[in-house]
């Protein structure tokens, strides 16, 4: 079983004699510029003594005003994958039908292994970044799912649909009785605004905070969506599930996004420079629209674990049925470097 | 609706014009000594711009050791009730009875409500400190739970099954084809040893690591139990849900675990002088094995009304079928003698 999701395991890179500590991550899609500055020394002073607020009420007060909607329209989750889990508890029984438009995020799939279902999938084209809406609209009208998943932009191939586009097929869901999940966890990388409303009716949007803000280890994600879907995905939430932690990091960081909004842009130039560096090492970077990208290695498993003796990881697509491919997320000037300059060599 | 649960409700108090951060909390039974010097500056160095281990290994590795099973034997949660919400969805189905021993903690049920379960209750004697066992059991032959709930120490009376007890009531289950899920987050309270290994077939003992470390804020409880249940409770929880900061958190708390036990112990000398302090003020603390308590004031919802004027919170026991009764937990000296003042005046 290839793994499903990238990151670094501890327990795999000890087993190989690699130092966790020592390895540059370009196997997770986050800010390579990491957090603002202050966020540490801020939750320093959290009282972790309370119960975190169960309402995230503070947290979702802010969000309400910068994502101009009402805090009754906000579901905020431990990381946006709990929100994931929920909308298919809420919205899904055994017996229906799941589209999913792959290559995607393996926890669409994940959570509907929890029901015994096999999604139905709509292959989209990697090498071509023009998303077929209507091919993924016939399929909608032919299978009348009662729940589809697109990712926006696409993990892994880094390709946007446009916002008529999410209309489209988000029409399309409403007219067979169906709701559409909008994964907008790197929304901000597509260059889009990072906060934008929900503007669909029975569509949810999820968001992840941890990617932009660069916070992975805390997990904090949100959903936005009509009130009585909110109602339904926080019933299948436990109490206390954002840690009093998350909820202030999420405040701090929504406080000062015009920060983290400068670093992104400075990613999204840095991503055009790592592939033009990538293709004059002979390699040929897939088009994306965000910092990270597919490449053809040929054996995406081989060139990881060759990767790793160089303390580099990245992204082995195999779970994603792309066992040529891995992903590359960019990092700092002098990592995107040193990437290069391994793969090179290899 | 009465609330299910204790703690802060930021959006309750500042709707009363009550400032949250002035208020004395006696409506969580955490350790109220806080958790040892330290942490915070230890969780300052946690790197955040990395995934949490998915499988918590090396906080495992620690907790094995503390409680001498085998890693593959323990799963960790975000907080306890995340363990309790995975066992009803690993082990109960729509069709299957499900027996609670209350009044106990709200979460059991509320995790029932996820299935449409209404469970079965055996009503405790809050009265009598002696558990009957027998009339359980015969509960237990009669209607055949699939999953059984015991909390030991009870909450939120604080009674106490022995060993030889829940071995007995491990057994029935057992001979029905049943799961029991014996939850003793507050286990260090009762003078118990706060690491004991699980030496019950078909039984998952959850523990909580929020209530005697004191951080509720950052969630963190764990299972022991079979592997074979570990592995169906993990499956039940989304990837990543425990953060870094729980998981560093825990192998902090683990390390340093003897300070801890000591404000454990001086917590139980103040419940003593603290359940002497409230009798001579002319109240009757119910007798309780552990720091909490529950008290008849008449109407709980008015008093735990009129203290909060006094920036004194306590847990209106109405959500556990008790409306007559307050539970009150033991803080700081100073803090519980306002709390005797407080009463005494009303």
């Amino acid at each position: 079983m290839p793994e499903a999701h990238g990151g670094i395991r501890p327990q795999e890179l000890m087993q190989l004699g690699i130092d966790p500590n020592h390895i540059i991550d370009f196997s997770v899609n986050s800010n390579p510029f990491g957090p603002p500055p202050g966020l540490n020394d801020y939750l320093l002073d959290v009282d972790l003594t309370h119960y975190p607020d169960p309402q995230c009420y503070r947290l979702k007060k802010i969000l309400s005003e910068a994502a101009t909607t009402s805090v009754d329209c906000i579901a905020i989750g431990n990381g946006s994958v709990e929100l994931i889990w929920a909308c298919v508890r809420a919205f899904v029984s055994r017996s229906d039908r799941v589209l999913v438009v792959t290559p995607t995020f393996g926890e669409y799939q994940g959570a509907l292994d929890l029901l015994g279902i096999q999604a139905t999938e709509y292959q989209l084209d990697i090498s071509n970044p023009n998303i077929n809406v209507e091919e993924i609209n016939n399929k909608i009208n032919k299978i009348k799912p009662k729940l589809t998943f697109i990712c926006n932009p696409n993990n892994p191939t880094g390709h946007v649909y446009t916002q008529q586009q999410v209309q489209l097929i988000a029409a399309s869901c409403e007219t067979v009785g169906g709701y559409l999940v909008l994964d907008e966890a790197y929304r901000a990388f597509a260059g889009l605004v990072q906060f934008a409303p929900n503007p669909f009716q029975n569509t949810i949007v999820l968001r992840s905070m941890t990617k932009d803000f660069a916070i992975p280890g805390l997990r904090l994600g949100y959903a936005l969506a009509d009130k009585k879907h909110i109602e339904a995905i926080t019933a299948q939430c436990p109490p206390w599930s954002v840690s009093a932690m998350a909820q202030k990091a999420g405040e701090f960081l929504l406080v000062n996004s015009s920060k983290t909004e400068r670093t992104i842009t400075k990613t999204l130039e840095l991503a055009k420079q790592f592939k033009r560096q990538l293709s004059s090492s002979g390699l040929t970077p897939m088009p994306s629209s965000t910092h990270y990208f597919l490449v053809n290695v040929g054996s995406a498993t081989t060139i990881r674990r060759r990767l790793l003796d160089s303390y580099i990881l990245v992204r082995d697509c195999s779970s994603f049925g792309l066992p040529e491919y891995i992903r590359i997320s960019t990092r700092l000037p002098e990592e995107n470097a040193q990437l290069c300059k391994v793969l090179a060599q290899m």
